[in-house]
């Protein structure tokens, strides 16, 4: 993409009095039609060292209200980021609905800058396009709009901008060793550059490449190229091509036959579970030991019936880990905050650190399984979800080094039956039970259903469901936490 | 507070087994119904290194259930954390209504681990006390429960604990040079840390000293007062006392005689005002960069009567900024969310990193304005309001080193009617006034009422109000400036 574009365009000044006037004004528009509109805006500048990056970022936020944006000048990854997976960062980035977020270097030099100098960047930088484009896609999926600059400039221009800057006191500590090895390999980094934006210009986030070398031309194309396509976006809504439900479908992931659904497991005994349990006890605190001193994550998720015995089986399990080593998360409705960004963003949030474990009570199958049924979201957001969660899965396992397993909390509907009307019963576990539950269990048929497409479009290779037979708890427990061990000792 | 207790202490095993099971049990039922109240809880426990906090943190988790706590280990503050007050990373940390926040370490160690090795520790020290109580009282009075141990052993036991620790390869390497140097100075420190409980040792959060030199007897005081203690504030909820509007008044801060508020600055026309903007520009440029250099950050409070010209105000005044050096925080109704914490966490959690401009528009003084006229809140609550913003102002300019500034911006009622019939009337500013505009300029002489109580009170030296006068614009954008100017000169 790089090598054809004509670096000498200038601008002169009487062009550039006359033309940016109006841009100005038209992006002050656009900014309030997104907000009214409800859009979420994502403006990414990024491009070689010297290109013009802050003075372009500096010449947009003059047109916009400070109110509605926020500047991310991506740097360095603080201690907490490092010790989540690459894209976790953006994520947390991610502008709510109405909202600009501006990005001063992005994913993409973060992804050069972290990767370039091991010896396996070819194969991570696979990855992080993967990983970057599923994102990007998701969150255009979501309604966002994207619009990416490179700005571009001669090696000859970076030297005497380099030495420029290298001369003044006030710029010349910015200047770092790496930057200049950088400037010195421009020719090596090119095509790398060029490969990985052509592996990242897509129809929802396309780059646009912008000639740099004069101030007063990059800052007119970039206005003029912001406004274009904010305004391309905003025409979008209006024809409602973009409204819930119509947008394009992604493909279904294939159903893999699973294993039936089943309740009983064996008829253990409380007490050969409990020394069972206590057996695995000190295997369970060594991988802990492990995993934490190599800083492997694992997440858990659980699903079930309600009074499956999630709860229980969660309090029990978390009994056999190192208490400074894991964190539970209890996903209940999306709040209104929650609801003013992607749905996986609140769920992405929650993260474990490297070396921790999360455990999700509950979790982003909410999507499919109760938002489905409820009719929650429309039926284009839950068919996209299987697609959607499997790439944040997959994504998950390679940028972490970590695991997932989910489980099924499987029960027949009479031993549900049964636990609603213990509960019903006992003044100790009567706030358990409510009419919700009721409710949701006349809709069993409709739940199944969705159970089984759920299992059958999301058990992968890197992050397998477990259909956990639970209408004896202690097996049950027994079976989660076993399974757990089988698969934290395979990260080792 | 530490010298009288009797370190030899001991619990025999029969009456081990036979209490704690009744208080395990009862601690579970403990935690529901502290959620069912609605009432977060902050268990704190501290102590010497080895003194057993992981170990009895790991006992009382045991009893509950991990879907309604979080454990928190506390220790070196993250980049993140660095770049704010001291406080800051532990207000992030209180729990939500119903949940429980469990300290494995606590703000008690980091004041000492970070204030004891400076020669200024003694001042140091004085300031944190103050942070701390004023937030463990913030939290209590908005109805947090808090209960802090400490867990306390000999220096001759301490000695044999870590000889023990250092034979075992598991352990030997959890052993800092710190770690040593803190026992070798066991008796300076005791008096040091005998001081810092005292001081801090109060009744809406009293310490309680386990003799921590056998395990079992360290266990039982532990789960037995935790018990006692939540058991009372339960009690308590039951008998309405602490019902909101029935709490203990805090005093009302004195009221200053403050300069009339005045609408009109002078006749300045636009183009005078222009030429001085300009000529400020490079001054603030160069402040900005004086700023972060020396990583001091600054804040600014936007507050003023509908259509003061708030929004155009900041987005002139930022433009003389660093556009990474700034962030505009636009303050709204609290959110679900948000009201499921103390009310001042939602602006702390915007605090300006180290270096850095924070921009509030609108601020944590709807809690005097809005809620008081509205009735959003108590009376008891926004009386209290004022005394707890005084204490967070000159909490975060004394434990940051930066500073505060606060503009009220005022129009006549006239300039008011004037504005808001021009928007009515512009197709393109039409979006800026709603019906909740008009209804709020029917309470004027309330809203009245409300200010002039609010200047009184809250104008502080570290903090001052700044009246503007902004029924022309450009004088009160003139005058903005210059008075960040001025008062971002004084931190320096």
């Amino acid at each position: 993409m790089l090598e054809k574009y004509d670096l000498t365009k200038k601008t002169d000044d009487r062009t550039y009095a006359k033309e940016i006037k109006p841009l100005q004004e038209r992006l002050g528009v656009l900014q309030r039609a997104l907000r009214d509109k409800k859009i979420p805006t994502i403006i990414v500048l990024d491009g070689w060292n010297t290109s013009g990056i802050t003075m372009s970022t500096y010449e947009i936020i003059q047109s916009l209200d400070p109110r509605g944006f926020t500047l991310h000048a991506i740097e360095r990854p603080t201690e907490e980021e490092r010790a989540r997976p690459f894209m976790w960062r953006f994520w947390m980035r991610t502008p709510s609905k109405g909202r600009i977020a501006l990005f001063a270097r992005s994913w993409y030099s973060r992804a050069l800058a972290e990767e370039l100098h091991y010896s396996g960047w070819k194969k991570a930088l696979k990855d992080k396009i993967n990983s970057i484009n599923n994102f990007e896609r998701q969150l255009s999926d979501d309604g966002a709009v994207i619009v990416k600059f490179f700005l571009h400039i001669s090696k000859e221009e970076q030297k005497a901008r380099l030495l420029e800057r290298e001369r003044n006191p006030l710029t010349s500590w910015l200047l770092t060793q790496r930057i200049w090895d950088f400037h010195y390999h421009y020719e090596t980094n090119l095509p790398i550059i060029d490969e990985f934006m052509e592996k990242t210009d897509t129809d929802h986030a396309p780059w646009h490449v912008i000639e740099a070398t004069d101030r007063k031309y990059t800052i007119l194309k970039v206005y003029s190229i912001l406004v274009k396509s904010l305004e391309k976006r905003i025409a979008a809504e209006k024809e409602g091509e973009l409204k819930k439900g119509k947008q394009k479908n992604l493909p279904l992931p294939p159903k893999k036959p699973v294993t039936r659904r089943s309740s009983s497991g064996s008829a253990y005994t409380k007490e050969e579970c409990q020394n069972v349990l206590t057996s695995l006890q000190i295997e369970m605190l060594e991988l802990n030991y492990l995993l934490f001193k190599r800083k492997i994550p694992f997440i858990i998720v659980y699903e079930g019936w309600d009074a499956a015995g999630k709860g229980g089986n969660i309090t029990r399990v978390a009994r056999f880990m190192n208490p400074l080593g894991y964190n539970v998360t209890p996903i209940s409705a999306p709040n209104e905050n929650d609801r003013q960004y992607h749905y996986l963003r609140r769920f992405i949030k929650h993260y474990p650190k490297a070396g921790h474990f999360a455990i999700y009570d509950r979790s982003w199958y909410g999507r499919v399984l109760v938002e489905r049924v409820e009719g929650f979201c429309t039926e284009n957001e839950w068919q996209r979800a299987y697609q959607e969660i499997n790439e944040m899965e997959q994504d998950y396992v390679e940028s972490s080094g970590g695991g997932i397993v989910k489980f099924w909390l499987e029960i027949s509907k009479e031993e549900q039956l049964k636990r609603f009307q213990q509960r019903a019963n006992d003044p100790l576990k009567v706030w358990k039970i409510t009419e919700e539950d009721w409710r949701n269990r006349e809709k069993w048929k409709l739940y199944e259903d969705a159970v089984d497409e759920m299992l059958a479009r999301t058990s992968t290779q890197y992050a397998p469901w477990v259909v956990t037979e639970s209408d004896n708890k202690w097996y049950s427990r027994v079976k989660v936490l076993k399974t757990i061990i089988r698969h934290t000792e395979q990260l080792l």
